[in-house]
């Protein structure tokens, strides 16, 4: 089970604001479950990564984003706390690893980067082994050759880039990035489909040009609740109290960050909405979010009563959780 | 706070069955802190070690231990869980470590081998910067420059080496290493006092010589609780259930396995044995267990009522916990 | 360009004997180009693995190999240093890789296993991402979802794997070994020709299955030689001269020790003999040494003049060299 | 043995220019024997480090540097390459270590920092062992407690930090910088002196403070030649044909960019010149570079017969060179 933040805000942030001082972030609830909000659920360090743009376009410097990856604990990493104090950036991609599947290596570090676009996962799709092969054989020689690891996650990714027109564009069109997510999860449901398999497959899948985010929380079931996945705006995102204690703050009207994770970051959870089960959100570059139903035959439409009924429990066996209906508890 | 396990058998153990394979070995309980008996503790991997003796004496291959350290975290290190299922060894330390202090390198993974001798910790000395300087000080060059790493617990090796009339003798009378180990804790409260140091020091060390192992359960106080251990003896510890359930077995009469770990390793609570509060307990050659108290002004004599009364905040506070009076609480 | 070893002895090895000590050992060539007998190739150190079999057999611990591998240079490996000093085997594989193909990951270093066989290659096959595709199609699932790396050699080996009428069977018939290695050269010289690659590819593979050794020279050409493939057999390897020179003697008749080596891994060169071009070498069981050509469109009899007339220019750019013209100078 | 470079410029280089993309960085002639302008010595990956400061002053970032080390072969880190492409900085230096001493361990990487200040080391100090005691109690508490590793150099580091009167200064004023650094290396020598240690000590330092710097080309020997040091100035660096070819252009009058390095990293080698045997360099902050005798009682004067008589064999046998004679026979 995974962890993954967001950040895109129309100023730059400073890393470590994000990652390594908040005694929330993703980083430090993986060193301590005592910092968890929900600490029912384990979560491990089998490897790290964080993507980021630059804040200050350079033509010298292109504008793909940079990635830095760590097989090591990201709490105990040197090169990563130095890092990140040192960038600044108004997108971010970062993510903790647990090795539900693939090896543990920096090939399989989530985000990974192809051209302009990054992508990252939280979740596993069931019996990948099983549909591994057909779906390589759908993928364009470049694309193929690309992969370099061995996880469902960046074989998703792989799909998502032949589903597009020009993987190596500059610039993609909100539209064409929803488009392309909305191909892959329908590609993998029907792999999924022909192979026979039953289980339901976790899919929140995120992926971003550097101005348009698009991400998924979603899972291939009617019954089932999708792992879980939260967004929040706001003004500045802050320490409020010494000792790492942040907190997103709405000073103005205007909404400069919108943060999505796989969990609530800081203790206020009424900063914190969720996002719907099987819905797409986007970020789009003028920092809109929209949250937009992914319809297909494991659709369950708010106003239907199975769409509270969702169970939580497959997401908990498989480590993640369906916060929903247990945020009410919350301190 | 660490984790750490010691194991002698009158015959060899497969190093899986205490390492990797059972639910609730140290390994598997970083992992997921839902496979934990208290799962109140944060555990985590910064670092691992184990160390082991032959189990068939070989004079080209000599009589030192071997020892696999690493900084990636043991349950996922395809290294430790090949060479656990080919090794065998009557006589095993492990170490799972938590960067209370040190930086994470290998310098820094408990155990250590001298000669023949092998060292680990599960505790921390208070404020060892201020006591460090004068500690060296009292090393012989040979020993101060066999010092590799910058952690308490390896210079307190260091000082328990310089205790020892040769340190790379073949053979250790149980009584020198005892003597030596009550030397080492001695001359670290003398040190604290000198500098001023309140803090009571954690000092849960181990000694072994391949056949006498010397534990300790220790805190430089009279009204804390030290880190916890536990002892259990059996003559077979074997898997009785699938999915790693393990316990020790009183097939027979004799004792031919004695386990020393910081916390309970199987379920059967009833099979682990407390050390008590400022005892050493000393494994003789011939696997006889004895509890000798460490008598000194944090000394408190069990019929003495504030023995029990000792408070369990200090340790649970740096991350440990006395499980003492909570065990009865234990399912 | 990469460096392996092989040796297969009646009796165990300390691994320290072929792979720390010997100043001309792979793992030391690679450390200090001063130290190697033809310094003109760079030799680097992107990663080691060393794979052996028990010395006794033991029917807790199974008769597979145990295999470890390093991302971190061999010769500043401390686990690996401690390790070759307690361990003994009759038979090993030992690699020292650099990247030419794959990224640097455990996954991808060299030896692998696979129930009780070992492979590992030195060489490449030509634009494998042309023929990648192809090749896993051929592959049955379990042995395509075995795969965990991304090079061409792991490839190789699972191409093998599907040759075999049984992978996981305990023991092979040398003969058996034998026809899956030469159908695998096979498949994949005519994967290459399907898909109209001209350059030669590059195939020095090597498995066991603990008793049975088959290693093959082999390049797909008709005018290129290929990497270059030594061979020394005696009664004893052993230390003549301090600082680690090594020497193999035949104090008997008998010959207890067999070793394959990419290039010659003592000073004596009269030690070596050179495995001819196109050619598979089999140690049997009972430790004799075959040589049987490999019979293909790119075989030429030693009788052809052209023969001995194949350029060592395609070779010696990929950074492999064909030692055979230039041992005659050899000091 | 070591390589270092230094880049001091008006403008920021952006770091894969110096680091990844050059066929003669350091970081490529390790890799690969061959690219090497002085082939003779062998050099290898036992670590790596790269500091910066930024190009911009950003007052949440601070003015101090950031560092990114490695223990794994520099070539063939995935981090460095993605980082080196996005980053750019007016003060680079930038070291491959050879583990001549302490172990192979981040903590172990140059360059290290300490508030502004940066420093490396290409060298070793005799016997350090012999007088490391004594060198550690003359340091404050805090600097004493701030060295994590187990290297002469770190320590060299600590020592100079000791002779600052404030090593946590904003600003250094660069003859404050130099003359800590002679009284650094006048208390090493006083301590060799009192051990009694003969063999010389190789002390090529360089600090900076982000504006001055101060490098030393320094041996404790009358008759020896230093391990090599050189520079080179122009007004570009920049490649003139495909390959990684480099070149440093003197396109106008001014001077933009000021280099250090170990040995030469392009073929021109009338673009470097020699630093000479027993001297400091300083490059001012406004990019003035001055070369001063550091007399003491190893100083032989250049007027002095005997300063072109210094023999070279020493460095070369520890690993390094001194290229004075020899660089006339270069190709």
């Amino acid at each position: 089970m995974c962890r993954f933040v967001i950040y895109k805000g129309t100023k730059p942030v400073q890393l470590s604001h994000l990652l390594t001082r908040p005694c929330h972030s993703i980083i430090n609830q993986a060193f301590d479950s005592r910092l968890r909000l929900d600490r029912r659920r384990p979560i491990n360090g089998d490897g790290f990564g964080v993507g980021w743009y630059d804040s200050v376009y350079d033509e010298e410097l292109g504008s793909q984003p940079c990635i830095f990856t760590s097989v090591t604990p990201a709490w105990n990493n040197v090169n990563l706390v130095r890092l990140a104090e040192k960038i600044k950036s108004p997108m971010v991609f970062a993510h903790v690893r647990a090795t539900t599947a693939g090896t543990l290596s920096l090939d399989n570090c989530h985000p990974w980067s192809y051209g302009k676009l990054m992508f990252m996962h939280n979740g596993g799709i069931a019996e990948f082994g099983k549909i591994k092969r057909k779906l390589i054989a759908s993928l364009p020689d470049e694309i193929f050759n690309w992969v370099s690891g061995n996880t469902d996650s960046q074989w998703a990714f792989a799909l998502l880039l032949s589903k597009l027109p020009n993987p190596e564009a500059k610039r993609f069109n909100p539209a064409v990035l929803q488009r392309a997510m909305q191909e892959t999860i329908a590609h993998i449901n029907a792999l999924s489909e022909e192979y026979g398999i039953t289980e339901p497959s976790l899919m929140n899948f995120c992926v971003t040009d550097g101005e348009t985010v698009v991400a998924t929380r979603y899972i291939s079931s009617r019954t089932d609740e999708a792992a879980s996945l939260w967004f929040s705006s706001g003004s500045t995102f802050s320490e409020y109290a010494e000792g790492g204690h942040y907190k997103m703050s709405k000073t103005d009207k205007r909404e400069n960050i919108i943060m999505i994770a796989s969990e609530p970051l800081t203790f206020e959870k009424a900063d914190w909405m969720e996002i719907r089960t099987n819905h797409m959100v986007v970020i789009t570059p003028k920092m809109n979010l929209l949250q937009i139903p992914i319809v297909d035959k494991f659709y369950v439409a708010a106003s239907d009563p199975a769409a509270s009924s969702r169970g939580t429990e497959f997401a908990a066996a498989k480590g993640f959780l369906s916060p929903r209906r247990d945020s009410v508890h919350a301190h």
